[in-house]
């Protein structure tokens, strides 16, 4: 399945947190077509590092199609002989500097100065998130979401939608999800993540210069990120007590790392090359700040759990206690186990799993 | 119980690594009395960022006792009118600059420069610390150890000396422990801990001055140790979704926070305050190296292991692979479980759930 990315604009978007937001621009992607009644549209959000590349390749040379691929494709789960699904990058997405990945954030420029915001772009929320996705959504004149899906972050969007607009969306399939709210030990693990890039030099409070940022810090950040996202068992599988370096033992000096030490360090290196640090911080916020539990009598969509068995950053509890709470107001709630050893990750590279769960939800 | 802190002093050690530390001194604390056959020690190893204060107050006004109190006293499981029970701070103490501590690290002079080690410290080891026990032990003309137990580091100690010295350990008690030997998962997550030290930028590859040293990085890095050491569920009971500051919403501003972030810095910037940065390093890389495993052929002992049901450090599996692999060896083990959310630290502050078993594995 070949995609390409498309974008989107807002003149101006009210923010929650008050202040306007203007010349707001998002790219998003599309699979499969709008039916004539436009009632078969199906949106993926996606989770804290992603973008809207959910599914396909751009051109058949790529080596990795979109994260969600063993869901969504002609007759699969989401199927889009079926369904036209879209998927849109949030707002102040976090690689604003990934050739495919269209966004409007810190690294954009304020039409009121002329350059970029930098430290002054406000705080986002997954509300604001969703509402981007709203106006996408009236521009195409869709009267309707079929469903609303999506891992981790991209759960909290789907859980957002329908508190915000129960009428608009009938149904939420939410992986590797963290509940209702953000519960206050992530709240935590957020504030360390977010620690590395505040104690970088460069980082200047977020005044700091494309040339010069926190490049060290974020990478520290994106290591705090990639570890939370997996399991020991997993990384047991792959790394056994070896060395960075045959020839120099941990046991000589302190920068004498283990291989699982160095294999973690360069996929930091690698995923901060694309990301902002200003923007990871935004992003945190808004997931720290996510919660419908006081928009609870509101709800009335269908929903589908997936959490994953080894997932340690968002445990399964969270998700059972969703569920729980759920069904306590008479709503209907499916949930299905994605089960092995690789973390909350099981929710991107295991979700295949549930593919009949979820085809059998979206019947 | 009142308590008291000792010194002990070795001229030359030489240590895992090759190179020769001289007049190491080290602090350490006995509890009830030696008898006359001088079969009735046991020693009690400490954990990450603990010292030999294992039980009792040096004066009566202190506000909390030592960290296994309700296990170590008289007429307790570990019965000091049974037992003599030695407890030592060990070589490379984090916390060097507690008034109570006695420990031989980089803060310590070098007596071939006059000067502090600093940065020029060597790598330790586990073993290190138990050589330094041992030479204790030799001092105090102790013919065998009735038993060695600890918490977390401390279990990997009291695995060390099995190991090191099957014949003059009897038992091993190991709380929370980390296995037979360091998991990739947590050799990478004590990469992690690490990270802020090395990003701060009075760090200076750890050639600080006293007065301007890398406190911030250490206090991020004492974050993630006291955050890897909870768990969700009991967070949730000490904190729901407040802010830290009533008047500051986290939705207007980033530095606007939440009481949970707010109470882990507080936290964490109380314990840097007795802490040093080279210290943490060479402990944290005194554990990555930790491995009995080629070493499992000559292990004696019996073993008695205490995880924590909600331990999300040292996963409960960990004690459990190491039970069913000394089980395989034809030894002796045996396993109880704390129960409870606090976590990693259910190991230190829920000891007490396990007194009966552990009066009985001493019997």
């Amino acid at each position: 399945m070949l995609v390409h990315k498309c974008a989107f604009e807002i003149p101006e978007l009210l923010l929650e947190c008050g202040r306007r937001l203007k010349n707001v621009r998002v790219g998003y992607e599309t699979y499969g077509e709008l039916n004539e009644a436009r009632d078969n549209a199906i949106l993926i959000c996606h989770y804290f590092t992603g973008s809207s590349h959910a599914a396909g390749r751009y051109k058949e040379s790529d080596p990795e199609p979109g994260y969600w691929e063993s869901l969504i494709g002609p007759g699969k789960a989401i199927d889009t002989d079926r369904f036209f699904v879209l998927s849109v990058d949030s707002l102040c997405n976090l690689n604003s500097k990934h050739p495919q990945v269209i966004t409007t954030g810190p690294r954009s420029i304020d039409p009121s100065t002329g350059r970029p915001y930098g430290a002054s772009f406000p705080v986002v929320t997954i509300g604001d998130f969703v509402e981007v996705q709203m106006r996408l959504c009236s521009s195409l004149g869709l009267p309707q979401l079929y469903a609303v899906a999506g891992p981790s972050m991209g759960a909290l969007q789907a859980l957002e939608w329908t508190a915000r607009y129960p009428e608009f969306v009938g149904r939420a399939i939410c992986a590797i999800s963290a509940g209702l709210k953000l519960e206050p030990y992530l709240i935590a693990q957020l504030n360390t993540w977010c620690a590395p890039i505040r104690l970088d030099p460069n980082f200047k409070n977020g005044n700091y210069a494309d040339d010069e940022e926190p490049r060290e810090g974020l990478a520290q950040a994106l290591k705090l990120v990639t570890l939370d996202a997996l399991h020991p068992t997993g990384i047991r599988r792959l790394f056994a007590r070896r060395w960075a370096d045959r020839e120099k033992n941990p046991l000589q000096a302190l920068d004498h790392f283990y291989s699982v030490e160095n294999a973690l360090e360069q996929t930091a290196t690698d995923r901060a090359k694309f990301a902002d640090a200003n923007s990871f911080l935004r992003i945190a916020r808004a997931v720290q700040l996510f919660s419908i539990e006081e928009r609870k009598e509101r709800l009335r969509a269908r929903y589908l759990f997936l959490p994953a068995s080894s997932d340690i950053l968002m445990f399964p509890s969270y998700s059972e206690n969703a569920v729980a709470d759920l069904r306590k107001l008479g709503l209907e709630v499916e949930s299905f186990t994605i089960e092995g050893d690789g973390g909350h990750l099981d929710g991107l590279n295991a979700i295949g799993q549930a593919a009949d769960v979820v085809r059998k939800f979206l019947a």
